[in-house]
């Protein structure tokens, strides 16, 4: 990868970091919350100024109309036709800054203040994800500079509406359909292992949403005069309930773990590499043990493996103190975090059959499904994955750790569904960076190191093709 | 029993229905509703009422003052010291009349109504006590009319508050202690079997009553990062109470049915020949099958077998859709129905077991006691058991079913604590009296044998002592 080329875009970055920070300071300075109507106009300012800067850089760039806030959409396909397509996606918005009194700033006067590990910038969005995006935007204004072309046909999306649920994404993924194609999709919203260690994130759970609900009698009834031979419908629930684990915390419904991919020796291996401190892990959420499946390891399980878990249960009296009632209902909420292989339906239709075989006499189980969509795995032999790796190996002399991630990225998720492609998640946060909360920051080394990173792996998309 | 002054007794009633009844209705004219503050003065004047009508009939009455509504005590000892002790207890307070629109009439002027069974009085307080006091006090007053004394020495205690959950009914028992001593309490407050067939409820079961919280981590997490490894308190909590009955419907805490009293095999019996209609029961509430312990019948459960009902249970996420979380507790409330024999401390501590040895590692059980009370039942071989059995049969014609009751009756548990004493519940309401709902009403032919059936009981409590 390290070319005399790609030698010289680093010096460049390296030389011009100051304007590159100054850039950024830009962004960070337009308060565009998305979730506030107070800050619609402050929003649509954000994405007038990253289409003006998109197309200082060279890029052809619009707004994306939408019946919320524009998304940016800027092109630069100039690597001719044999290059592969990526598009960046990003976003421009960000997070309420409540409550501002914790704030030791104004949150969108970004401050540059030494910290323990050197200087951070600190600033509402000055990584989530305004920092990221001017990152990768520095990156590639550095090759421009030094090589005066891109070595891919790249597009750049900036959405509007992250922070606030995405709204108007999968219309307005739907309508660019060809305006957005690609080989793969770059995103930049994720975090490194640690300071010294990056990550890729190579696949997500997906997720299946039902709620049950057991009905019994035909109305509440009194304890005392019917208890015994009325049936309780949260003696039914909890029956039922209590058998979806077995005593090694697998999930007890049958064909659940069918047609789970396995997982690549050398994923397993660097999972083991990274020293994951399980014991410090859980002590942070105050326990001590590892529940879920015996025998596999946190790390395993979170990025890996299926869950079922009770978000919610209810029935009867749940006031102060005591009352003989039999509930005519009583239900429960449970979501199944899915990995590549398993499909949505199929473990819904399993869950609803595990209920069924189990119900008491008179009681009636309903089911509402509230959303289902499968995991997702970015295949770690793919030529985009192995050339973000190996640029990732060449600029921290140490390979990155594949992550799984236990939670959904919706858009994730989108880009899959609308436009087929998958998703390469590299990002450069730390899990300190207080993204979300008061004193949001985002730290020079992160922010340089990622710079050039990104324009490594660039230069390594190039030469993959 | 029935002996030449009996008779005579007999007589008087039937040819003085009409004057019991206008004193009957008399009372029924106070809207002496105590949960209501402005009919307190209405509560006093019920109160003063009734000391008055009991000085007229030869009593020595008097109001026991409380911290709420007083009690009405009256004595008539001259029995001689050989006689049997008898403490007749009712009240004299009624539910509230809404809503009001529902009635036919004014809830307090009372109506004598032809009905299918003959004539009714519709008024509230009907039956539910007023119309059970007046009935007793009218068998006393024929009694004393035809024969000049009292086989027994009684004290009548008629309370004011028992339709608002007998605030003061401990401490006027605490207090009154002395003038309340008897051999046993008579109450008729309770239904008989049918139109045709009179009941004595010789068994109530207790309660102990019990919420158990399981913790876990130590804050709500996000099921999506956490789910698997991390402790989900509501799985902890459906796998303890998954097991709390086995496939018969037995409850599975050890211990749990030690001690328990056998149930007679005349009273065994005695239910059998109910002809108890267990598909009309279950229909009633919307079922077909019977719960609870296989091979039982609804009767043999509801009046002698001990129960456990998860009352509520709650955790986590509880609104609409779906929500990914883990939630730090998780909780249920239960209640348990006591027969005798078992002792509520030591069900409660095999409950606190049973949870304890079930527990997941790092899930916490917590524990809140509202109460515990034991089963009761009168032994039906007990003299004043047996006298009412027989007094019933003569005026019937048919022996009383001697029926169980699922729920407790508070008063009878605070007489056995108080007072040391056993509680005969004899009345002589129908099911369908639509106490506590509009339009109450206690059918004349159900007034009239009941004052005759009353007059045979106080003439055999007599002999039989």
């Amino acid at each position: 990868m390290s070319t005399p080329s790609i030698e010289a875009v680093l010096a460049h970055i390296d030389a011009n970091l100051e304007t590159s920070r100054a850039r950024w300071f830009d962004l960070l300075r337009i308060p565009s919350i998305s979730a506030q109507p107070a800050h619609k106009a402050d929003c649509r300012r954000a994405a007038a100024h990253m289409r003006d800067l998109l197309t200082g850089m060279g890029f052809e760039a619009r707004l994306s109309e939408t019946t919320g806030l524009p998304g940016v959409i800027a092109t630069h396909h100039h690597a001719g036709g044999n290059a592969p397509r990526i598009l960046f996606y990003g976003h421009y918005d960000v997070q309420p800054v409540d409550p501002v009194a914790l704030w030791d700033a104004d949150p969108f006067d970004p401050q540059l203040i030494d910290g323990p590990d050197g200087q951070r910038v600190v600033a509402r969005g000055a990584v989530d994800d305004k920092g990221q995006v001017m990152m990768v935007l520095e990156a590639i204004r550095a090759t421009l500079a030094v090589t005066g072309r891109l070595p891919v046909n790249l597009t750049v999306l900036l959405e509007g509406e992250e922070e606030c649920g995405s709204p108007s994404l999968d219309a307005m993924l739907a309508a660019e359909r060809s305006a957005l194609a690609a080989d793969f999709v770059l995103v930049a919203d994720t975090n490194m292992w640690n300071r010294d260690t990056p990550a890729i994130t190579t696949s997500l759970r997906g997720l299946a949403a039902v709620e049950l609900k057991i009905t019994g009698p035909n109305r509440d009834l009194h304890s005392g005069l019917f208890g015994g031979p009325a049936l309780n419908p949260i003696r039914a629930l909890t029956r039922i309930l209590g058998e979806l684990f077995d005593e090694n915390g697998v999930i007890a419904i049958p064909g659940f773990y069918d047609a789970i991919a396995e997982i690549p020796a050398d994923m397993l291996a660097s999972w083991r590499a990274t020293g994951f401190d399980e014991a410090a892990w859980l002590a942070a959420i105050g326990l001590r043990h590892a529940s879920g499946e015996a025998g596999r390891s946190v790390l395993e399980q979170n990025w890996s493996r299926p869950t079922a878990e009770i978000n919610g249960i209810f029935g009867g009296y749940q006031g102060a103190g005591s009352k003989t009632v039999i509930p005519a209902e009583a239900g429960a909420k449970l979501t199944f975090r899915l990995v590549p292989g398993q499909d949505p339906d199929r473990i819904i239709d399993g869950f609803k059959r595990f209920v069924q075989q189990r119900l008491l006499p008179d009681a009636h189980a309903h089911f509402e499904v509230f959303g289902a969509s499968p995991g997702l795995m970015v295949p770690i032999d793919a030529p985009f994955v192995r050339a973000a790796r190996e640029a990732l190996a060449a600029e921290f002399g140490k390979p990155p750790v594949l992550a799984g991630c236990g939670a959904s990225i919706p858009v994730v998720e989108a880009f899959e569904r609308h436009l087929g492609l998958r998703t390469l998640l590299v990002g450069f946060g730390l899990d300190d960076d207080r993204i979300h909360s008061p004193n949001e920051k985002f730290e020079m080394q992160c922010f340089h190191r990622g710079m050039r990173a990104e324009a490594r792996m660039l230069a390594a998309f190039g030469v993959a093709a």
